[in-house]
Order: structure tokens, then sequence, then C-alpha cells
């Protein structure tokens, strides 16, 4: 264990910048072993398909040749935002605690899809009462805000988990992530908003108006990613970041959700190089920019059907995927212990 | 409970007729409670995407305004092909013998999947020491054989079942089911026939040229789609066929596997009208023809991971799809249960 692989109190970004400067690998001895047991399992080479190639980076980053995914772990983070002021969800800002309270409670969709795949959830509401500043304005949070909600992220993951799913709720957070993915990525602001949560014609003209205002606000500041991240950001976005990083430190391999959790992938993606090894797309949405964000990001997504909700819920679904895959590697026999005659 | 729900021994094809003419559709007033509920739940309408049809469709099927995915069963027919002296397969015949020992005793890819997602699971041989006909030359069942066939795998089903994966194993299988498409739905025997197991050029060359002898030797007696069952089929597609009847007519939604499976579900499409009403494609596997096939079923895939394995396997990876919608719909909170301020 390293000192990055402990919890953590980022106090300048420059810290988190160091936890990052230093990212392990898979383990190359696992990888093999896994995949030589693959090789070796009764079905005709390769029959498995994408399954086969993922439960063996699982191995990689377990450190298994017979990789689990019976405890995974899924943190959701909640924020609110500023430029919701601006008429950028069809759901009023209130709803962000409103559906804090349905987590705690057990009746979102994520509950039901973490319980479905045997997960752990938590919550983690981070200054709800407190909005970050709208971003088309200044900076969305402070140095200290953002080091702040990092080191939640970081905090809230189980270095012991199999498997990590890291969600989001946060009204107006697709506005802020479609500011994020632009000022990275490029484009036009249209390219990058969607409807969110269902916002009409005008709603979706109010956002690509938020994205363009927030770029030119910040013009000539968001060259470095974590400024990004601090200028057209939000907490909740933040801490999945810092989750991410940390999972990546435990060798935790992470699978990600749709469009805010790949804009906060994005910032680790251009933050350090390979800073997504460890990290699989679980489901490309329906959110109009997230099919382009995952290509930029290189990840292929496990699952296509049309979710858009946010919360970690395509994630959750995908951990479906993800234990059918490790089942079979881990469970299955081989040629030579079921005495069946190869190809 | 009519007659058709309970077990049968068929003893024509026209007692089988009989039972597929008249097959209950969903029941209405539950699809109209689940969909009502679904309009209600603690999300933005619309934003699980394809899960809200899927939940909603099961509901109906099951009767249940909240319907339930965690009693699913999975049947294995297992048979052997006649045509498979003719060198169309990978593997030798006595693999269909071994990978029944292995399904038997736990070791195959179907097993870990079945458990993973709390699957029952059983196996029917289907007199595996005697070779079905080489229909390249003769029908490759009398009709007796078809009749006790369709009995098995009508048979197999447990009418408790929440949902249905019915899987198959037999070397030479893939160009039985190459076979019966290009009867039923035409086009050159090259657009149907695939690497299967994994056979070279030579041998997908030997595949379309014994499907094209199959239809040369059965030309004029293929216009009913028993009868193209009958002469090109095989024990194991044919109780799949007789497996799915029977989950229509006690309403157990049924998940359809690959191209084998959708092979089987052709003829039951072909034979009466919204047969297959009441089964969702799991998956678009590798093999070359499934996807022509699912569109000729109507039917658009959950899944896409390039499997292309058999034995039911990427329908069973489809029940966890199905068990994430099934519990959003049945576990979430309304809006008003909540307390969560609506759009």
């Amino acid at each position: 264990m390293t000192a990055a692989s402990q919890t953590a109190d980022f106090q300048s970004l420059d810290q988190f910048r160091a936890a990052l400067a230093d990212l392990p690998g898979p383990d190359a001895g696992a990888l093999a072993a896994a995949s030589a047991r693959n090789g070796q399992l009764t079905k005709p080479p390769g029959a498995l398909g994408r399954l086969e190639d993922l439960a063996i980076w699982i191995g990689g980053w377990q450190g298994r040749e017979r990789p689990k995914a019976d405890a995974p772990q899924v943190v959701i983070f909640a924020g609110n935002h500023g430029v919701a002021a601006r008429g950028v969800s069809a759901f009023p800002p209130e709803v962000t605690v409103q559906m804090v309270a349905n987590f705690q409670h057990g009746g979102a969709a994520i509950n039901q899809l973490s319980r479905a795949f045997g997960a752990s959830m938590t919550v983690h509401p981070l200054d709800l009462d407190r909005p970050t500043a709208d971003f088309t304005t200044q900076p969305a949070m402070t140095e200290a805000e953002l080091c702040a909600a990092l080191s939640i992220g970081w905090n809230a993951v189980n270095p012991q988990a199999d498997v990590l799913v890291t969600g989001e709720m946060g009204i107006g957070n697709t506005t802020a992530a479609a500011a994020i993915a632009c000022a990275i990525l490029g484009g036009a602001p249209a390219d990058w908003v969607g409807r969110g949560t269902g916002v009409d014609d005008h709603g979706l003209q109010r956002k690509a108006c938020a994205v363009r205002d927030g770029l030119a606000c910040h013009a000539g500041a968001l060259a470095d990613p974590l400024q990004v991240l601090r200028r057209l950001g939000g907490r909740e976005i933040a801490a999945m970041a810092g989750a991410m990083a940390r999972a990546r430190v435990n060798r935790v391999p992470v699978v990600l959700d749709g469009f805010i959790c790949c804009a906060a992938a994005l910032v680790l993606h251009r933050a350090a190089p390979g800073a997504l090894d460890h990290c699989v797309a679980g489901h490309v949405s329906a959110e109009a920019g997230h099919g382009r964000l995952l290509a930029a990001l290189g990840k292929d997504p496990l699952l296509n059907l049309g979710l858009r909700l946010g919360e970690g819920s395509g994630a959750a679904l995908a951990l479906g995927v993800v234990q059918g895959a490790v089942a079979c590697l881990s469970g299955m026999s081989t040629f030579a212990e079921a005495g069946v005659s190869g190809a």
C-alpha cells in the first residue's frame, strides 16, 4: 500500500495531481493466468465474445486468475448547481435533495439495481444547501471547494470492493457536463447539450447558451482539465473523479455510467495519460453527447438500451454483464477437467 | 387452465398444430396497471429507456402489475445430427454427449450464467446415441420422432417459472438451423451458414453445400414450417419449439437465445401468427445469419456482445437486464410516495 492508496484530504489541486502521477497498472501475472485459463475452458475459442476479454481484464486489475464480482460498490454523489437558475432542467432544484431522501429510503431506480446485483450502495450529498456558483458568470467552485469534493469522492471508495460504480444526482448537471466536454474536446455547445431529464426545445436552447456563456466567461483559463472541472463542473462531478482515481490507486475496476460520469472521467483522462485504463463503459445513454464522449475516451459500451437517468443506473445494470463474464471465467471447467474433446 | 396448458404427449403434428391454434395474449389489465405504475415512478418519463417497455411487457404476460424475475428457468436440449458426418463442425460428434455430462456436473458456461442469475437449469439429452438422419439425403426425423421431441420440450417447462430460457447443444446444429432459415426465409445457403463453433473456410463451404443439398432433396415438401422442422431440423431444435409453445400457453415470457434457438422460433412464427409475442430477443450473436433471422422475427436484441456459444448463454446473460428492468418497475417509489416534485 502506498500513501496514495489510503484516505485523503487534498489541500490543493497539486496534491491531487501528485496522486495521479504514479498510477499502477494491472497485475501482469494475473492477467496472463486469467487469459491462459480462459483458453482452456469448455467452449470454442472466443465463443463468449466480449465476456472473455472483460473477465480477463477484471482479473488483471483484481490480481486474480479467477476474478470476482459478488461485492460491487455503488457510490452516489449529489450536488446542486448555480446554473440551474438559468432554466436548464425540466425539474426544479429542490428535486436534488428530495431524490437524496429517496435514495436513502430505498425508492430510486439505483436502489433496485444495486439490490438486484448485490451491490452495496452509499449516498453522499455534497453541500446541497450551497449550490455551486453559476459558471456562466464565475468559477463554479473555489479550489478549496473542489479539493473537498475530490476528497469526499476519494474517501467514499471501499478499497476491498470487487467493482466500483459511480453515480450522481444534481439538477442542472447535464449542462455542467456538457460545458466540461465542450471545453476539453471542442465543437459547438449544441453538439454537447441534450434533453437531460426531458427539457423542451427552449430548454435545450438555454442549455446551449449557458455552455456558450460559460466558455466565454472562462476563456483562456481552460487549458488545465482540473481548472475546467473547477470552473465549469460541480461537486458531484468532482467527487466522481476523485472516486475513480482512488479506485485506480487500489486497482478496483470501474464501470462507467452515462454522460455526467463520463465528463468526470474525461477530466482524469486529460489530466493523466491512461488514467481510465481501469474503467469499462457500462452503457451508452440516450443523452445526445454520450456516444461522442465515449468515443473520445476510447471506450466501447457494454449496453445500449436507451437509458438516460443517471444515478449510476446504466453502469449498475451492466454489473449483470460483468457478473456473468466473471462467473464464466472463474467457474467453468477446463476441457481436461470435463473430459471434453477439443477442436 | 385449458387442456393445452397441461403436459402433452403429441401423437401427431396435427395435435401440436391444435395446441398452437388458440394462443392466449397478455393480461390486458396487468399490462395497463404496470404501464400506469411505470408512469408514476421517481424518474423522468422514459429515462429507463428499454427497461420500461420490457418490464411492462413482462408484467402483461405474468399478469402482474409488479412483475417478478427471481425464479427464471433455463432448459437445455441436446441432440445429435446425421449431417455432422459431412464435416460441418470444428468438433467431433462425441462432444455432444461430453458436454451434456459437463452440464450435469456444473462445468459449462450456461451453468455459471444460470447460477449468476438465480435460474433453475435442467438438461434433456434426446436420443444422443441415435442421431437424426442426414437431411441431405432423407428427412431428419419421422413424424413420430418429431412429435416425441416436441412433447419433451413442452413438458420440460415449469408453468410457474417467471421467465424461460431455452438453450441447446448439438454438434452440427448450426447447419440444421441454417437449412431451416433458408427453407423458410429464402436466400442463398451462403447467407445463412456461419462459423458455428469455429469452422474454417472449407468447413463453411461444406455447410453451404449441405444446406443446398438438403433443400434440393426436400424441394416441394417445405411449404409447411412443421415439415421444414421435421425434414431439416433436429430433436433439440424441435424440443425448443415445443418449450416455447408451452411457455406461451402458460403465459411465461421467453428470452430467445442465438441462431439455433431463433430457427426453432421461426418455425413457430410461421406456423401460427403472433406465436412469438411472448418472446424477447436476449442477444444478437456473432453467428452470421442471426441478425438477419432476428429481423425476420421482428425482434430487437437486448445485448450485442459477440457471443456465439449457444447453450442458452446469450439469453441467460440477458436475464440480468430482465431482472434489472423488473426490479425498477416493481420496487421503485412513486413521486407521491417519495415526496419528489414532478417535472
